[in-house]
């Protein structure tokens, strides 16, 4: 139990440093008596920690800036992956929202081999923050991100298919992304870096696919996540050149509750002085809010129902009081995942791809649109059109040209029914569970009715991970392979067998 | 659709003004031409705005504390709420977790006319942000947050009851809190001020009840969200000295899925550097992070399918192109809400509040507990201990003394029916709504089971507003009114007629 002074006697004794400690925002040391108060000051471990992070930081800034011309300490994202194979663009990238990559490079690992027909590709796609580490290999002993789901004889059977997986364009595993020189200036991109789409990235991995492996058609494009998204786009763009899709916890469109969700972190991550509107390469990158961020996702990765179980009301240490840090169970866990993140990603990797995530919609309007734009963009391009006097990025908030929805639910699903005709011939898996909150089951649902709704032929299956099945929210797929595996394995072989 | 330049042109130009202006992290102004880039440097209009109101409170300190010795601006929550009446307790009051006020106060407002026989006062509790003002009333004439569920012949009657309602302990709209003064040292508490509960916010209101009003038996005890909390609480606290309960949109104890949405609030808040540990009322508030906080806050107030139906995937201005800063129809919503709120709730009154809901649990163990501290506190302060020599709040990060939840689910459910007997007498209603993720339905379904296994003979009331009712998720009680309001009329008549 705290102890505490008769405020009779604590009005007697004077004001002590602590006051002026108080007044210019400094750190209190536990042994400044603050004899003066009626309670004892709080103290706040979590931001010692955080400021020392910053020190440390700063530190290796400056020592890297003496050692170094190029200047500004190596990211630690960048050592975090090796061993992966680069395709190299010299042919430019256009973009769905304008804009264009000049040249770029697209980070890739395999597992198995490609057989003579060269009809045994698959392509994997990740979620938001991984690398084409799916798993380990030769070049890379590490355990990948989905290590025990691909292998001979595994659910993705390496003894059967050829599986290739790549970094995301955007991203910071080796493929381009906010965090590479500009070829215009041999200067970082940071947030000269254009706004990219899923759709984009899908169309520097066909590049990959086309130029490395010269293959007309893999057999199928798989993925959770933002790779579930992939996974639909790929065949969007191109619908004869994929014979299966697979898409798990993923969606047709972004809904506005994901994207506000996403906006929080966003929001978060940029408010972080270190982030410096994106130019922090040379400088301490934005730590905290990259940790702040990473919390708030992982909030939205998992389910209420699994913390109930695993964490309960369970404080960290029962035996200490409640505090302003984190205290209770869920709350030094969600710390750990924050501050296990902050330095592995790159902060404008995690703006840019998150942004994309936002944008993703396969219905046609949203389509028809992108198509236009990059016709635009390349025609420009050709005629090597010298129009940049004016920026068109606007300078003041955007305001609301309406107030609400502009288009009905109903409206809204005709277009996707139209954008998604393009594949309603194929056969596509979806998977979807039920404790997901980011990715919900309707959204699950939504994909599979607008394939059936259009009637095409496509072997459409649908699966449903109820609560008693799974309780691991979003990252099930991470987490429960048996469940996700089985339908996975039976749908990939179906009709076809190698 | 935005111009670019081909990358030989480009190159040829050199680095202008603009890289040393990234370098140093400085805001891009509109006119300055990036030629050396392949892309337009994106804008942030949110960050311009956000600067500029750190700028505008930084010449509004530095004028204020030329013509005020105070020093410090007034902060503007401080101007908001007028027209209350103050409970002043020179008595102190001992709390759960161990410290205490030496005196305290607590702003209130009241509605409708103590009858005769003093036996129809209504207490109404409020959520985590509101103040006493629920309702307009002769000394304030702005509408209040339950305007339309209370007056004469409304839901709450004013003809039948007289309606009190209190700004809670801890609060900043005339109760003490974190931005009151200690009358220790008459500077301000900041996080000198000790962590509190939602159980002492019911014993300081009982205090105004029984030295203001000299009452008894209060009719009932009301309340919605963090009301519901402390409509419990009342009820466990003087179970004796209430009719009947009700508690809308709250829960018995809260469980960790709400304690990590709070969590992600409460660090995004205090990693603004302008938070300063809590002192920062000589200076600029930490507007950026009550902004964020607010925006997530929002977030886990409405529901999805709300939102889904109201923003749908509009952006706010559809000729623009997409933008990290808000874009969506969802994001300028969600900007508004969070610019809208930041300046008119004291931070550190938002960190004890909702630390104050992550404690709430009326199980047996943890009340007991706190009985006990209190009891503690309390004869140490009569025996004038003079102990203070070493604080017991640690400085270091808490460590998990355990892995995982110590406690079954069913030793829980346990422990929350042994707390909860002491009211299971009473008559209480209870109500959910299907679409919250805030306080789950299952938490609301819990209150009244575990009331009903009791079995003590209280009338246990339960509805459960569906999806099909309302959509507006937590925030339903603010919003469905007619839809809250005929269960609550009815039940507060039953058996006794006034």
């Amino acid at each position: 139990m705290r102890s505490i002074l008769s405020s009779t006697i604590r009005r007697r004794t004077p004001i002590t440093v602590s006051a002026v400690a108080r007044a210019n925002g400094l750190r209190f040391k536990p042994t400044v008596r603050v004899a003066t108060s009626s309670n004892p000051q709080l103290a706040f471990p979590c931001l010692d920690r955080l400021e020392k992070k910053t020190e440390e930081l700063s530190n290796s800034c400056a020592i890297d800036n003496i050692t170094s011309l190029e200047g500004g300490p190596e990211p630690s994202y960048s050592k975090v992956q090796t061993g992966f194979q680069v395709f190299k663009s010299k042919v430019p990238i256009f973009l769905d929202n304008g804009g264009y990559l000049p040249e770029y490079e697209i980070a890739y690992e395999t597992w198995g081999k490609l057989n003579k027909a060269k009809d045994n590709i698959i392509l994997l796609h990740t979620g938001l923050s991984a690398s084409s580490h799916a798993k380990s290999q030769p070049y890379n002993l590490k355990s990948g991100w989905w290590e025990e789901f691909i292998g001979p004889g595994k659910y993705l059977d390496t003894n059967k298919y050829f599986i290739i997986c790549t970094n995301v364009l955007g991203g910071c595993y080796g493929s381009t992304g906010p965090s590479s020189k500009d070829p215009a200036d041999q200067d970082y991109y940071g947030t000269r870096f254009p706004i990219i789409t899923v759709n984009d990235m899908v169309r520097a991995q066909h590049e990959l696919i086309k130029k490395v492996f010269k293959v007309n058609k893999i057999h199928a494009s798989v993925g959770a996540s933002m790779g579930g998204m992939q996974s639909l786009a790929y065949a969007i763009e191109f619908p004869n050149e994929v014979e299966k899709v697979v898409s798990i916890s993923g969606c047709a469109r972004s809904h506005p509750y994901s994207i506000a969700l996403r906006h929080c972190q966003r929001q978060v991550l940029m408010s972080d002085p270190n982030w410096k509107r994106g130019f922090y390469y040379d400088n301490i990158p934005p730590h905290v809010g990259m940790k702040l961020a990473r919390e708030i996702a992982t909030v939205t990765y998992r389910s209420g129902p699994e913390w109930e179980y695993r964490f309960g009301r369970n404080r960290a240490d029962e035996s200490k009081p409640p505090a302003l840090c984190p205290d209770f169970l869920v709350e030094t866990y969600l710390d750990h995942a924050g501050e296990k993140f902050c330095l592995e990603y790159d902060a404008n990797s995690l703006l840019y791809v998150s942004k994309a995530m936002d944008l993703f919609d396969l219905g046609y309007i949203n389509r028809s649109r992108a198509a236009k734009t990059r016709l635009a963009t390349e025609q420009e391009y050709k005629i090597q059109a010298n129009l940049v006097e004016e920026f068109s990025v606007p300078t003041e908030p955007y305001r609301e040209t309406v107030s609400s929805a502009t288009i009905t639910p109903e409206e809204s699903l005709r277009d996707l029914q139209k954008g998604m005709e393009r594949i309603a011939h194929k056969d596509v898996l979806v998977i979807g569970v039920e404790s997901d909150i980011l990715f919900p089951v309707w959204q699950q649902r939504e994909i599979a009715d607008v394939l059936r709704h259009n009637d095409k032929g496509g072997d459409i299956r649908y699966f449903e991970l109820g609560n008693n099945v799974s309780n691991y929210g979003h990252d099930t797929f991470l987490l429960s392979l048996d469940h996700i595996g089985p339908p996975v394995k039976d749908f990939l072989q179906s009709k076809k067998e190698f």
